[in-house]
């Protein structure tokens, strides 16, 4: 999906919220639990629920690999189904790597290089600490993206990410550095809607990249503080919101209460496009 | 497997080598290709032929992760096969995860917590970007360690770990600001021996906690100049090699000439300790 179809499904639905997949068996309604594969019952409810309020989808790894090949599976049927509804979705693989080059490359081809491609993702979120060899496999397949770790929304962010040295901070550098391995047509960035004030700085850094901002809903940032320091004429933001969404509700009407949640902020959304 | 356990076993087989199973399926033998699952098959032979010269294993995720859940079921029947050896042998995961605190707790939950015990591993490699919250998860099992990204051995290496600030370099206030997290007994640090003129300066930070050394074989470093400026009186050294000994041969005899290799290496080691 490139740079363009993203910018056309957020005019076509009005709409740049992520759901997070961050699917957890001891969290989804306790009724799903006598299926097979209740993690897949659970994802498919929720993308049928939030469908029409979502410009992506980003399953966050972690929570498949817990359950091992099982987890493995429960996200590949996930991925399918998403791809299944016949319309650009933009899905995201949450998974935080970064290794050296020929290990990159194996990753890479994990999330972009499946013989079927309907097992592929769009885009997967890259750290940066290892530098340009760890990043740029992942940038070597066309209308794939990198979405590189800038300035995330936990706590832990500030214990190197604002690190100051003679040409600037940590997380600035990242950008600065960054900016010189691919284009905003490749790149985008994690910037934590917690540190929404640093948006305008950001923006001065990195003004035409898409950003995918974490932190909504439950980890309390403001979607409207994003929006007034992040936007940008493309609209350049994707809002991710998990577990506000995912568990609204533990009954039987775990998806309209999801529905609404997303609703929600769909509706906030197109108020600022 | 604690730090003791680990000396011990240091001590009884004169080595500090690990084995590093990057095991890809387009560079191991092509007679493997047979047997229904050829990276199985692989690391039986690689392992069986290899653990008289070795400490530690250490299969990187990435190459499982390529197969998709099928490479999931190699990981797990690897990680078992080596449990069944009946002696201390140090597992660990080359996953370079980190992430917020909930969903690096599903990670850990997957390296450190599945049921069967025979299915975690003793260590896992772990970034360092996302600062605090992002490790400590891993840190919450007993006998576990986190093996903590400082200073790698690729050239991306030079791209941020190096960053000045008037607190030293980025690696240096990692090392600095993470040994508060936890001690020697549950904390490692990666350093490449790609800079092995560096471990002098690393040693002052850390000069109690063991190092994971990758970087030796393959990408030219020296056992050497690593065992000179890095090793410590419990020795202090867990040095990997990969490809030299994973692909010394594609023939018939790989596992003879594997064998050889880590040989080599661990009487090279012998001769240090």
């Amino acid at each position: 999906m490139n740079k363009q179809q993203i910018i056309n499904t957020i005019e076509r639905k009005k709409t740049f919220l992520c759901v997070g997949l961050d699917s957890d068996l001891s969290k989804i309604p306790s009724h799903l639990l006598e299926h097979e594969d209740p993690i897949f019952e659970f994802n498919k409810a929720i993308i049928d629920a939030t469908l029409p309020y979502t410009l992506a989808y980003k399953p966050n790894l972690a929570f498949y690999e817990a359950n091992g090949w099982k987890g493995l599976i429960s996200l590949e049927k996930t991925v399918s189904y998403i791809r299944s509804k016949g319309e650009k979705i933009f899905l995201i693989a949450d998974a935080k790597r970064g290794d050296i080059g020929n290990t990159s490359t194996q990753y890479a081809l994990s999330f972009f290089g499946q013989k079927d491609e309907n097992q592929n993702f769009d885009a997967v979120t890259v750290a940066p600490y290892m530098g340009e060899d760890s990043v740029k496999p992942f940038l070597e397949f066309e209308d794939k993206w990198v979405i590189l770790l800038a300035l995330t929304s936990n706590k832990g962010a500030n214990d190197f990410q604002f690190m100051q040295s003679s040409e600037g901070k940590l997380f600035e550098k990242v950008l600065q550095i960054s900016k010189t391995w691919a284009d905003d047509n490749k790149m985008m960035y994690v910037v934590g809607a917690t540190q929404a004030n640093m948006l305008t700085d950001i923006r001065k850094i990195v003004p035409d990249n898409f950003l995918l901002i974490p932190g909504v809903g439950a980890q309390g940032g403001s979607l409207e503080e994003v929006v007034k320091y992040g936007m940008n004429s493309d609209c350049g933001l994707i809002v991710n919101a998990s577990r506000s969404i995912l568990y609204a509700s533990k009954e039987q009407n775990f998806a309209q209460k999801a529905a609404l949640e997303a609703e929600k902020i769909q509706k906030e959304m197109a108020k600022y496009l």
